[in-house]
């Protein structure tokens, strides 16, 4: 297609859109996005990751003028951000839109949370703002996907940044001009590799996206100038991070066709693509009962994402067990667990869990879905077990209930902050599109302790 | 060649250094880096692209720890870096690693001297850190250059953050397995677009550089943990962001060659690849004198780096003005000029440089070096006067001398600072090491109003 004006049709829509022009469904999926989102801020704040990056960052903070999420630490906006963004992804268990493996809500929600904090932004407008942050990233993502994260680019924090631009540019009021600047500065900065998998960068990149997406915004609003062009020039975004630009992904329906409607929930506290075995793991875990102690062999049919990106065979850490199918299958048998305990360093280390780790096998097969898997196991007496799972729990065609999407925030939450302060942020982001001034929201996700 | 443990081999290698392991040559070349950079820092600190960078970025900072060179200014240190940093690149002025085009000094020394500033660091130990950062930044980008560089990747940034990284861990004291750390922090954040060249966001590259890999390295500091193999990785910096890696580049005589010894510095506000063309012309506005007016026709031939990069025909900022070979011939035969006057607003719009400018043609030939020209000029009786510059002035085989280096120092920073001031910071930056503490320096660089 016609690859002029991409980014200047982008930053119009962005800058134009109103809030009443967004359908029903969409703004509904956008506080399920959020509260997702917040819940899993408020469950990841404690982690080292999040402490390691406070320690780090603290000496910089400018005026403490936004909370960070589930801890009693105060920063400047562009800080905030970052830790909010680390902690949301930390514990691999936010939302997830299925096309691109991005996970929207990290770089988009973590911006703009933190720049809300002293702007009086109502639940209203913020709504809006999150809703045109994760439209832009999705789309962009389409635009690049799947040659660009093959390549090796880690796309939440590649397209998170626009998004992150596109967001707190809207909730600051940029004009057209600076919303396509703001553009061309989340390009220059798009940046996070695969290879950090397993590592604190990992969320590190949700993080940064999120700060270096609203610093773009923040430029911009001072005429900080940059390309006119910066997403489709033959030396922009898209030509040089890919080799795929499909520019019909990122202008084609603006307005109908809504990406901000698809986003998923994790159910499990990992990479989307083992969750298809989680769930199948705990069906069968369900259908065994004490017989799994029986087990002898594991067998897994998979999409062959699977093995590529959770292939390893003896994790060490619990960050690493999230890259580990095999630990991940395990665990759902024996403990029918997928929630961040079931990724601890205790769990990857746990004897039982690794006897049975060893027992797992698994074939890539390209008729597989990513969101499916068959597996079979092999009990003591020579009795085999089959089950095919056509659509992981989480999925677009199984989507979280608002009832579990508020348990997963109340089981994540009350270890950080209590349960008293976990059921009244949950009210709060639920409510979300009346409020009057989302600084409260805010406040509310502070740690007393 | 063996592709493995490159990042490893080259961060202990950083860690490892002494200063009394560097060549006297090669310290003393990077003393000339520092003072060139100084000068260009003071020099780029009033421009508008600083203004606007400081009007967005101000109320972000932390504590005022560091200096803004050449402005009243204080910030945090990793404020300070990007400010530091954009001002030092912004008048395209600064210095050139030839071999891959990386300008070493903007993301090295921005981020240690702003990071020096409260540690009471000796201008020995901060010689060592430079001297460690271009290294490793040149190195990373041999390695790479020319591929990664012609997909249209801006290597002062790409490669800078890892000069940054590696510098502002050596000045903190990073441990081996921390400094490991730092660079795959700077490598899962190494980004900046070719396509920026012509707006504010060429001199943010480095800027940014600066600044995320100091950030890089107190994160590492912190024991925010990355990958081990950033570098080298299949889905690594080098195999994600060049389809050329030639890791002998990195590792290959560490310690014995030098290529923080090869460093230049821009006789001309602008691109290096314009250089011979500014050279040749003004040695032709001393042959031609008066007669420069009855030019009828200005034939260049060129690198074809020339055309690509500074193609631009009708330039209509001073900014773009240094993106216009054709701009370049017409200043330097009419003023001789190719200082930051020769790239203002004004100069481009000049109607007697855009008279000549239009009777300037450029043709690619791959047989013409890059720092080289052929220019024939035709005058209106007919004569035919050619030119060719084998090197120009500025280049390894024609070197800025030291008295030229300090030339364009005091020119430079006298309308920014004053001459006393100037003048003063001049020989405070030769007498470098021996200095008992950097920060005077930095202090001595501030502006009084």
């Amino acid at each position: 297609m016609n690859d002029t004006g991409i980014t200047k049709r982008l930053a119009d829509w962005a800058v134009d859109l109103r809030a009443d022009e967004i359908p029903a469904d969409v703004r509904a999926e956008g506080v399920r996005t959020f509260v997702n989102w917040l819940g899993c801020a408020v469950g990841g704040a404690r982690h080292e990751t999040v402490d390691r990056a406070l320690d780090a960052m603290r000496m910089f903070s400018g005026p403490e003028r936004a909370q960070v999420i589930g801890r009693t630490e105060r920063l400047d906006e562009l800080h905030a951000a970052l830790v909010n963004g680390i902690s949301s992804h930390v514990l691999d268990y936010d939302d997830t839109h299925l096309k691109t493996i991005i996970h929207p809500a990290g770089p988009v929600a973590s911006a703009i949370l933190a720049v809300a904090e002293s702007l009086a932004i109502s639940g209203r407008d913020f709504l809006t703002a999150l809703i045109v942050g994760v439209e832009v990233e999705c789309r962009i993502g389409n635009c690049v996907y799947p040659d660009h994260y093959d390549r090796g680019w880690h796309i939440t924090g590649t397209a998170g940044v626009f998004g992150a631009a596109a967001a707190t540019g809207k909730l600051i009021g940029l004009t057209r001009q600076q919303m396509v600047w703001a553009f061309g500065i989340a390009a220059t900065q798009s940046s996070g590799l695969r290879e950090m998998f397993g590592t604190m960068c990992k969320s590190f990149h949700p993080g940064r996206a999120a700060q270096n997406g609203a610093m773009a915004a923040f430029l911009a609003k001072a005429n900080f100038d940059s390309s006119d062009r910066a997403i489709e020039a033959p030396r922009g975004f898209a030509n040089v991070l890919s080799t795929k630009q499909d520019y019909s992904e990122i202008i084609g329906g603006l307005g109908t066709r809504w990406e901000a409607g698809l986003n998923t929930y994790k159910p499990y506290a990992c990479g989307i693509v083992i969750h298809p075995t989680i769930d199948g793991c705990q069906q069968l875990r369900e259908r065994l009962g004490d017989r799994v102690s029986a087990i002898v062999a594991v067998e897994l049919r998979t999409h062959p994402l699977v093995l590529e990106l959770t292939g390893k065979r003896t994790p060490k850490t619990g960050l690493e067990g999230k890259f580990s199918v095999f630990h991940a299958a395990a665990t759902a048998l024996l403990r029918s667990d997928g929630s961040p305990t079931a990724f601890t360093d205790g769990a990857v280390r746990d004897p039982a869990i690794m006897a049975l780790r060893d027992k797992v096998t698994a074939t890539s097969d390209t008729s597989v879905d990513e969101d499916a898997v068959h597996i079979a196991v092999t009990l003591e007496d020579g009795e085999r077990i089959s089950l095919h799972v056509p659509h992981a729990i989480g999925s677009l065609e199984r989507p979280l209930s608002n009832v579990a999407i508020g348990e997963k925030f109340i089981s994540q939450s009350i270890p950080v902050i209590g349960e008293k302060a976990a059921r009244d942020l949950l009210a709060r982001g639920w409510a979300l599109e009346t409020a009057v001034d989302v600084a409260q929201i805010a406040r509310a996700g502070a740690a007393r302790v």
